[in-house]
């Protein structure tokens, strides 16, 4: 495949309400690493195996929630190239200057209708504490706590989906990998950028620019477990999990940061090639979509966003 | 990023010695479904997760090793680009037409430099026992044996593969993931056309065309044990491993159809994107890169090919 | 140690309201192997790593529930003994004649104030296929399913849990390795003859002879997560899981067989010796107890019974 | 089962050329936790999940090996009984005095034929750091690098094992759970004293009071798989594996402390009842016994002991 165009969810930008707080649940438990901290009130962590200077941006403020998405582009040229499709789909695209966030080159950014803000960047510096690439060892640091290995997607609520997704596709060459299909219309959507069953993905919802999770990969089944061993052990609250879902097929625990945002961690899920069909889910079997053991969502997992 | 160009390997014809005993190691140990067979003796086998009609063509001969491995690609137009980019590296390109597998559209193919046949082609058929796609379960039917999920790449030995990699780069828009510089040139490297680690990979060998293993994705580390007790239980010949290789990072096994081809199962390995560097391994740490917890090869690992 | 009196969980006979659908669940599902059928309705069941001719017997009946749970001791000798020790007890013992399960020696049986039917016995047959002695593979035919190991345990409800506890520790040697104290009395205990965390376990309840679950032994969180995509495949129906247990430590899946008994599979659980404390379960730490993850039991799990 | 008697490996006193390094090996990697050191050159160590004050006691030497394997007996009348019943048999019995070890008390101690000095004793300090037992979380501080379990047994080279085999089943009520016999005469036994496949072993071997290796038990297969991450990521000197045991059907992986001495982290295994059929292994399938994947020994498990 021409590896072009937007390679995977390279920034996050969330809002906790302590950061001290969300160093224990981002640091010590989800296994991510401290980067730096600069001096407005947001914290610079990655993930042990990404290259990326950081990946995850909790910023202190009065309300959880995300402030944006941003993902990584193969090229400078991609960029551009992107923002005149951005622009040319109708969505007005603003600038944000290289070093906003330290190492990170210059964005452009974007609201969804379903009021999201979502960003393109190119340029990020390479991690110090990046992955050996000369005779590398499978890691450098010892994983902590869950151990996760890269931020994965986003869940996000709001409304006009059914737009969300055409502007990921012809905008962005995303692609559907599966969609909830109910008689009103389309529920939820998962999109790729890559190989991956989502990189992101949204939830029909009246509430425009909501946050339902943001996950981390893991390496599989067992880690799931060791995740749930640690949340159950440090008092996390959880939402729900183990399980497995049908759609993505992966297997997950969801729970949620000091702050009320939820985490998500998890593992598997298909790889996604775009020959493959989208997978489509109807009503009577949703429940069997979100959770595959339980068959029925929890209202919490519907209803409680930031 | 715009997933056009070479998906995955798609098609892997090898050649045994005796059908029925392919038959057992491939079906009934790795766990792939049998497909169908014509009369000129080939058999036509499918992993349960994979959505393309076969990718493994066992195919009855004096000699074992492979006759070819094909891409599949993602458009007619994508097919018609490559021929042109492939004749213009200088590599004579012949075709083959629709129907010389059953359900596989038209495939050109070229000769590499190492003396390995590559093909492409952009149709196959869609799987009758194909994925669910619709309110889908996990697997349709219970997953048998080593539970292979896809064919995932080759490995091949041959010379010349210096010039091998710069086609894969400049013809099929493939990448380096990792390579071995030893003081006299490359070794070897480890050649992608997606996020995997590796879709193919070369080893320097004088003989050319050789053929070192074809390789199949399992679920996880469990999956890996797994493997290993049945090929004990059934007596089937083991290389080495359960083990991890230091080179992609994946969990492994590999031993031999009863023709002596080599098979590999394995899981994990980490996901490659463009903008990470290619990991370079030198002399003094290659047992590491190839065994990581042996911290060495065996001689029947650089030596026995088909 | 010496290795005398109550061994292990040896027997347990089932009500089913249809065999067919009983073996569906317990051989095609849970894994367990088809000894044989007599032609009064009972069928005979192992686990593939059991020695003993078979372990679980549904029989066909109007109504679910257990009949008796009977274990295995070591010896004649010990059998005469404990029938001394139980009449001692002030129990009445009555004596099943050996061939009245198929292979299975004389039997000695008496009610629990909790109104369950408990048996012991000193002999039975070793099954046919029983797990090699002779250079013994890891197992002989390929388990299938969810891969039972052995017959674990049986969870009961019923009333004067806390005078079953002192039977079991006086008369037949048994140690609590876990109880949950409410502050009006005991309301579950867990009690083992071995080094496992319990063989059998009691639930206060007022209405007696009742049958909460009999348990199945997997391998590893991994056989657990195995077990979960096949409840879900099969729409077995799932009573709570994968989770684990605070109590005994076991990573779990419950769920029902069609006869509205319910099964469990699970794995791990500490090992248990004679010199460690007693844990103890107050009130308000209870949840964790029952369901580490959740800290909250569901109602079907307190209440639905057969 | 009575559970009297032995009841499990309780200390192993170990020679290890430097402490520091001793340290590192058993705390850092293994995961065993620190209790205490004297100033008589030992330092105490414990696995979490033990009650018991102490476990491993590396004492600092001019020459690696072991020093005595003690077994923990289930009261202070066992350990007199023994004592009757080791002096019948013919073997020297001595007394060390409660406090030699801080928080052991009184042992009896002889040597076997093999050349082995073994010790009993009744009581030992719980440990500080002990399991919780009221409202038990899964652990309280959070297990590090390998995740130890517990001291789970010893396998021993010397000569006479015959012998020896028949005082642990006459003297110390163990069991001969497996052995292989050579046509020369038995070359090596597994004895249990409860329900695990073995709590020690004795290979044959001309020269006596030889220490092959002390075996430390983790949850499971993906313990393994972690562990042999961590032998390789930290250059720790690798024996073999990860592999399985025909004997045992443990999944093990074998290295060596800085000093030379043998370690084992294994799972798995069969659970042993006293009704079982002890397992013998003949000459011709021997290396199937020793590694079940590789179905060889290794010149080096053979002939390099302590």
């Amino acid at each position: 495949m021409a590896l072009s165009g937007a390679l995977r969810p390279g920034l996050l930008q969330l809002r906790v309400l302590d950061l001290q707080a969300a160093k224990t649940q981002y640091i010590d438990r989800i296994g991510l690493q401290f980067v730096g901290e600069d001096g407005d009130g947001r914290i610079y962590l990655k993930a042990y195996d990404e290259f990326e200077r950081h990946c995850l941006v909790p910023r202190e403020a009065d309300e959880a929630g995300c402030d944006f998405m941003a993902f990584r582009v193969a090229s400078a040229a991609d960029l551009d190239s992107f923002e005149k499709r951005v622009s040319d789909y109708g969505y007005g695209v603003d600038h944000v200057p290289a070093g906003e966030q330290p190492g990170v080159g210059r964005r452009i950014g974007f609201m969804l209708p379903s009021g999201h803000r979502i960003e393109l960047h190119a340029d990020i510096d390479m991690a110090v504490r990046h992955p050996p690439a000369t005779n590398p060892d499978i890691w450098d640091e010892e994983p902590r706590g869950m151990g996760a290995i890269r931020l994965d997607h986003a869940l996000l609520y709001g409304p006009n989906i059914d737009e969300v997704q055409d502007f990921f596709e012809k905008a962005l060459d995303f692609r559907c990998a599966e969609k909830v299909a109910l008689p009103d219309g389309m529920l939820a959507t998962w999109l790729t950028c890559g190989t991956k069953a989502h990189d992101i993905a949204f939830v029909r919802h009246t509430e425009p620019g909501k946050f339902h999770h943001a996950s981390f990969y893991l390496e599989d089944w067992s880690a799931v477990g060791h995740a749930a061993d640690l949340i159950a052990r440090y008092n996390i609250s959880l939402d729900i999990g183990p399980t497995r879902h049908g759609i993505t097929r992966g297997t997950t625990i969801y729970f949620f940061d000091p702050s009320g945002n939820r985490n998500e961690v998890f593992s598997g899920g298909y790889t996604y090639y775009p020959t493959d069909p989208t997978r489509i889910w109807n009503e009577q079997e949703l429940g069997k979509g979100i959770f595959y053991y339980e068959k029925a969502m929890n209202e919490r997992f519907l209803t409680v966003v930031t």
